[in-house]
């Protein structure tokens, strides 16, 4: 089987495949109990995500039990600011925590130069997932977008409102502008590095786009995902990206028209008769199933994974998820979503 | 002067002022020093909310201030809630905490009969307003809409991802369905009795809209909002209502287009020009400047400003903010924005 024949590349070349290929974002997490007990087997979370065997194991456990078509490198964005000398650590329950930046001299002594050397991990990660996954199976890497990973190494950990990542965005722009601009180098080289070590296609995650008024989302969202998807496809050009910019509304129509991406993965607010007409006529479409609906199950479930494949799924379509399935998912509920979604005939 | 001389109700008929009118959502608080100092003299928040010679002052301290062209009332969404017969506190520093409604016992304990001798203190501000403030401020009157009043009653205090209210409206619709129903008709009591005391606008926030899909933003934040405007109007046809589905992205024209009020106030996430073409061209649009550059002020603030002005200015436009002003806004970024609100000539 080539590269071509998996049907994750093939959608993301324009082709309609009936049922869509589907995956969902953390899939590899805490509502699988084979998750829980190799996380046990690790230090802390990031031990987890720099240990490759425990990686590849972690990566390959939603395949098993479910077949998805694609498996995502088990990581986190966090190992990028990691890499680049900031103090980072998971506080068990807490989330991320990071020593903040707090000025342009903290900004200035980051250091892209030992990049690989601290990534190597994850690069051995994904060369072991090329050895162990499926023929059929695409490998994705990914990385956070520099909006979303800046905005954790100035607030230090997640936020309400990014008051302090965005004051300072707002205050100096210059100074704000010099920490994107590392960060859109460094998640390209990045990037690169991790087609190299075999990932087949590439998703950029900005989590946390939806909180700029629209001439910043273009500033500091778009204009970097496009600059990233420029350079990763001058090394790369048959490698297709898809970009998450999470909250985007309606500018994930600018997104669709200007960033370059072959892909846009759709939160669970975008609406699908809409992004039919705006988005899925210029790039593949990938979501938006609300993730707490694997919570509830039942006739919800049923629904609204119906209305997104007779909505979407008469074009390019990757279902998956509108965010990241909660610890709380049952995973008896993603085996009724799989069965629903390799069930489906248009109109049936 | 009587009241459609007034700027903001002038505007809400639909007549461009220039410059159009201002206020801020949560203009009286905690960024004034004043506001500080009233507040020490209650004994808590509710307590500030309950007491209407304070709730009056703070009311007017922005007013004296900065000339605003409206007083908006001085209280919490969640007095209904607790005039409903839930628990309801606030914790210093920790924000708003209820007992949460557990089961569907707990929404039939509910207890909408004694709601306006629960809310009496409310109307008496808005009676005290009604002696106190310039002839040519307009008196604004508020609740929270059902879904966001929900989520507070079922999650127990904010949450970030609304799992527990969410789930209980995709696993039980009917039962959740009986909670906003409660919810519909006594914020239209509430309403009406607002008018009745005083107020001259309304205006209904939804700050969590932006968490569903749309099937779900349409039965639980849209319908309800529809149903509350019909019943107000029912009563009161002579005032203005202003919706603020936080969130609401592409639905914001749904709201314009089938919601029935006159007024539509926009997050800071809106596109300008997309409101002006989509939404300015049904109802009157209020907003919707980044809180957070009343933080920085400066440069950033005034091409914020100037956007506004610029792209919406030429049609019915009440000037705020996105969201509610933070505490730590500076009062003299305030009265920079003000003067360049109030100074401004389209094209100049």
């Amino acid at each position: 089987m080539t590269p071509t024949d998996k049907k994750l590349i093939q959608t993301l070349k324009g082709e309609t495949l009936t049922p869509p290929p589907i995956w969902l974002m953390r899939q590899a997490g805490r509502y699988l109990p084979e998750y829980r007990a190799t996380r046990a087997q690790a230090k802390d979370f990031l031990d987890l995500c720099f240990t490759p065997e425990l990686a590849v194991e972690v990566s390959l456990q939603p395949i098993r039990r479910y077949g998805f078509d694609a498996a995502i490198l088990f990581s986190d964005i966090l190992v990028l600011p990691h890499a680049l000398g900031q103090r980072v650590w998971f506080e068990e329950g807490a989330g991320p925590r990071l020593e903040p930046l707090r000025d342009a001299g903290d900004i200035a002594r980051l250091s892209p130069g030992g990049l690989h050397d601290k990534l190597a991990p994850v690069y051995e990660t994904l060369r072991g997932l090329g050895r162990e996954l499926p023929q059929e199976t695409t490998l994705i890497g990914f990385a956070g977008a520099p909006w979303t990973v800046a905005s954790y190494m100035i607030e230090g950990q997640t936020s309400r409102d990014f008051a302090t990542a965005k004051t300072w965005a707002y205050r100096a722009p210059e100074e704000f502008a010099q920490l994107i601009d590392i960060l859109v180098a460094s998640t390209s080289d990045y990037l690169i590095a991790q087609v190299e070590a075999g990932a087949e296609v590439l998703q950029l995650f900005d989590s946390w786009a939806g909180v700029w008024p629209e001439a910043a989302l273009r500033r500091w969202c778009l204009e970097p995902a496009a600059e990233i998807v420029r350079r990763v496809k001058a090394a790369h050009p048959e490698v297709p990206v898809i970009l998450f910019p999470r909250g985007a509304g309606l500018l994930y129509e600018a997104f669709a028209a200007e960033a370059g991406a072959e892909g846009l993965s759709l939160d669970t607010t975008v609406p699908l008769a809409w992004a039919r007409k705006w988005l899925q006529s210029r790039v593949v479409v990938q979501g938006n199933l609300d993730p707490l609906l694997l919570v509830t199950g039942g006739a919800a479930l049923e629904a609204g994974v119906s209305k997104i494949l007779e909505t979407l799924g008469t074009g390019p379509l990757i279902f998956n998820l509108g965010h990241g399935i909660t610890p709380q998912a049952l995973p008896e509920h993603v085996e009724q979503l799989v069965a629903q979604v390799r069930g489906w005939q248009p109109g049936a």
